[in-house]
């Protein structure tokens, strides 16, 4: 049985409320969350997420989003792939957009052993979204992004996640609303800065631990710095390089809480 | 003085030479790098290699650009805008391209804590440049590059790897070569894979390290895997990863190697 005739114009009101959903600003407005790709959207899915419309096109699908587009919920609209192309994000999409409820659980209690990542100002999604990645690996408890730096529900981020996003308590927050949330539930505070006295191997990073990241270029701001530790990962003799991404030294720091907290 | 006149036409041959130079096998054999932005070619001409042309565009420029053109040395062609754009592999250049010789030393023979990264396969530039610079910032000995995967001097690897790929030793080898120079000077071989039976701070990596990295999605081919250890990162309980970034994997045990190496 054909579906109902796709949308072609360029200027049906559902392209233009796509095209401007690429905007934090229009999502926030309008409360929705703009997912592309079969990974990100199956992953959304699965992690509990409400699905309302699905946008397909099926001059453009992947073999994965051919099979996955069955799976999904949600209203079905089919766009012609110049109107796809028009609200994808991507240099190649895969034919499937859809639009969904942002997540609205709140932060769940800490266990003894959380750890909390806070990221301070980072506006590179790319950054945003490896950090998400590491952190779901190494079971954190949460990210808090602080301020108006990249929005960690934005389709890039979303996208360089791979997911994880979808896997892990994720909250954008003001800096007071994160420290007192912290403060109330007595996390040790962490501060990862290149000019730390200690290496972060150093530092106990056991019980409820709050790893807090800065940009790569100007760190943290002076009063994130005055914290229970301060740590940094040490550039090596004859190293030309000044510093790690800061998607690598969260990994770092992230994992060598798991380490510490090994129980064998 | 005014110099002379630029190159305006993008159908000179200058300008169809670096156009063809952006494919690793003109690269390879013209034996030439093309290493493009203020920032890279900095760190080339301070690692020691010889720039012997250098495009400029003033047009360009960034003010980073600007202050390194003076500084650089080579034969100074100017090109107009579009040409620059033309041979330019950024979306927003910064004016400077330069062409250099390869660095033609030999690996230099491993200390007694001597840490090699070998890749094998990795296809993706900005995953070997984030390996490079993480591979610098620990001190790493050298990387080794397999078969036909990315090219270490290409200009996506240069740039991510924020000229670290001029810092240490990197080469592009063959399987049997790389593993020929590594069992000569009696490395202990270690398999970085998901399945490993051991987490990476339980097995032990001091002396000389070989870390063998495959393709997130490939991993390592079967005769790569019969190593001295085999580790794995740990994926936490509740984490929806199944695995990380092979870059991500590259730093955590690059950095428990020095971790294991440290004297205090």
């Amino acid at each position: 049985m054909p579906g109902p005739e796709p949308i072609t114009s360029l200027q049906n009101p559902q392209v233009k409320r796509l095209v401007r959903l690429r905007t934090r600003r229009e999502r926030e407005a309008q409360g929705t969350l703009l997912i592309e790709g079969a990974r990100e959207l199956a992953r959304a899915v699965a992690a509990g997420l409400r699905l309302h419309t699905l946008y397909t096109c099926h001059a453009l699908f992947s073999p994965e989003a051919r099979a996955e587009a069955d799976r999904l919920p949600g209203e079905v609209v089919e766009l012609s792939r110049a109107a796809f192309e028009k609200v994808s994000g991507r240099e190649h999409p895969d034919g499937l957009l859809g639009l969904a409820d942002p997540p609205d659980r709140p932060l769940p209690e800490p266990g003894e052993n959380a750890v909390v990542v806070v990221l301070h100002g980072l506006e590179k999604p790319g950054n945003v979204g490896a950090i998400l990645r590491s952190a779901d690996a190494a079971g954190a408890h949460a990210v808090l992004v602080l301020g108006r730096g990249a929005d960690p529900f934005g389709p890039n981020v979303i996208r360089s996640s791979q997911g994880s996003v979808f896997q892990l308590p994720v909250a954008a927050l003001e800096e007071d609303q994160a420290l007192a949330w912290l403060h109330e539930r007595a996390f040790t505070t962490v501060a990862c800065t290149p000019d730390a006295p200690r290496d972060y191997w150093d530092a106990p990073l056991t019980g409820r631990v709050a790893l807090l990241l800065g940009t790569e270029h100007e760190g943290l701001p002076a009063h994130w710095r005055a914290t229970d530790h301060s740590v940094r990962i040490p550039m090596q003799p004859g190293s030309g390089a000044d510093s790690l991404n800061v998607a690598t030294a969260a990994a770092l720091v992230l994992f060598e809480c798991v380490r510490q907290n090994r129980t064998h």
